[in-house]
């Protein structure tokens, strides 16, 4: 995905970005499973299965467990702070359960079948356990917080709790977004902050936290955290219409066929001109006519032809480097070691430059 | 209900119960509404409807919002630890909004259509507000607490997510044994101390440990309060198969149609005998029928009688003795006003003589 030209973290190459990723799996999943394993049955069985650790047979696999960019993310804030990454794990963790959390209700929510190249929990275990399982691991995200004891882990948990609120609103207005005819740039740009931003935000400084950084610190790395998730989430966004199927795992045209109001198709709707026009006119027809798994690929091709050509695809990749730009500008709002801020730097130009 | 025989309470006449009761909807309402406030929409209106403040209209109305016991013990027990009751109001609040984040969550699960005589929020709303506004619920209520900023707030918070994780594992259990053949008592039990007790353990010791109780004491009123749960279940057992429709608002035989392996059912197939020899091959029939829509009333009125013949009536009325004895013996294990005292006993014998 070439959407973010020159990016700064020329220092930082894929193979240490891998390293930092692997090494953030390291340290967190043994506590992780941990955490899982105190669930009562059948749920530790539905949540090794989510996380990827066992098949639907209930024999051990090596699933996708996820990029883990948050665990990293984590683990770089506690030593942003000074402290050592050990000190952001419970943070790191904590995040993973929240994130996991939103995944196992948004998928049942959404109808999503398939996650990671698996069939979702709900499809493999029902709604109820996806729903139950759901709510244990928000519970075990603050139960392993504010068991630490810590001042500083009462302070991790309430950042985490104000990201769970946020990613809740935004879930509730992603949806409520389905059911109206048109949405604003901003109205969008909220709902992504809410539901990409906030919980990037909480990993980006939940660690810093944990290792006792001041709250203005802690500040700079949630802002960091934000505006690199809405960088993120830009990126999503035009991989959701023009991703590769081969390497996102997506249908083709996959947010089209869903008919999402994401970022390329509200701006294209803003910009005005012939082309923003007759997109309007096509999506309003589509609106009253619920059923499109009829459309021809033809179809999904005029409408993203369309938004391409009222300028939502430029738009979107600007908003992204923008994004990207305010995320990386944070950092120098705190001290810290230039080595860690290079590899911020690292995660986040691996966070904006992808095709996956 | 006369499940239970004489009780300690007889200095607190049912007026002061009720004064009670009122008392703890007066603190705490105001707040409660005014967190639910913080929702995004349609999650306020949705969360409003489902307390009662509104119909499914949108218009204000004057909802049944439960008997609001969970409240009422909160405030007593910060007046147990010497504090004023307002400083129970942040916990007794935290605690309604887990208790209704697991009735969202539990109607949608169990496909309850109606609770407190109208229609479940999933039933109005559909199944993803019900899934959001409970997930939101519940965030509120850490978020509530931790934003008191004391130390005994992060040790209320703690407490009130070890209830909520308990509160889920007991959910998991119920939904488990549905698909049992048999359970025994003591999974029952668990299932129930997990499901209920937890959390009236939690509103029952909560104040105090806003108000600044020692562990010991915070942990004499939790056994009160989890004892007084589980003789608050096997009451509400007992109606669930007993219970005049015309109070309990639940139709006749309720837990029969439900098929719910409940106290007086396991108790029963435990006892041995003819009676439960025949009601545990009538149950067994009855489980490879998965549709019992069609049995008339004098098959679960046959049921009823085995169960009560086997001894599971009485048993379960005995076991809501017992447990109403060891959670007011609890109370002795702490040092607190008489008058407070006496008001928790009273309380205890509201929750245990009751009809609905």
């Amino acid at each position: 995905m070439s959407a973010i030209g020159a990016t700064r973290g020329e220092n930082v190459t894929a193979d240490s970005v891998n390293a930092l990723l692997e090494n953030g799996r390291i340290l967190t999943t043994p506590v992780l499973r941990s955490v899982v394993a105190r669930l009562a049955p059948p749920m530790d069985t539905v949540a090794s299965y989510h996380f990827g650790w066992i098949d639907q047979a209930g024999l051990p696999a090596e699933g996708d467990g996820g990029k883990a960019v948050r665990p990293a993310l984590a683990l770089l804030s506690a030593q942003a702070a000074g402290a050592p990454a050990e000190a952001g794990v419970p943070g790191a963790v904590a995040v993973e359960l929240v994130h996991n959390f939103s995944l196992l209700h948004d998928d049942l929510m959404d109808g999503d079948e398939q996650r990671r190249h698996r069939h979702t929990v709900w499809k493999v275990h029902g709604p109820s356990q996806a729903i139950l399982v759901g709510d244990a691991l928000l519970a075990l995200a603050n139960e392993l917080l504010l068991e630490q004891g810590t001042a500083e882990a009462g302070r991790a948990t309430r950042r985490l709790t104000s990201a769970t609120r946020k990613l809740i609103d935004g879930q509730a207005q992603d949806i409520s977004f389905e059911h109206r005819e048109r949405v604003t740039v901003a109205e969008c740009l909220e709902m992504e902050g809410n539901k990409t931003g906030a919980l990037l935000a909480c990993a980006s400084s939940i660690g810093a936290v944990l290792g006792g950084a001041s709250e203005a610190d802690a500040d700079a790395l949630e802002e960091y955290g934000y505006h690199l998730g809405l960088a993120f989430q830009a990126i999503d966004d035009l991989l959701g219409i023009w991703g590769d199927p081969e390497t996102t795992g997506k249908q083709t045209w996959s947010d089209l066929r869903q008919r999402k109001k994401s970022l390329p198709v509200v701006a294209a709707l803003a910009a005005g001109g012939p082309a923003s026009e007759r997109l309007g006119e096509l999506l309003l027809a589509d609106a009253k006519n619920p059923e499109n798994d009829a459309f021809s690929e033809e179809e999904f091709a005029l409408r993203a032809a369309l938004i391409e050509e009222a300028g939502g695809r430029e738009w979107t990749s600007e908003e992204a480097r923008r994004q990207y730009a305010t995320a990386i500008a944070a950092l120098d709002k705190m001290d810290m070691p230039d080595e860690i801020q290079r590899k911020l730097v690292g995660l986040a130009d691996f966070v904006v430059v992808r095709n996956k």
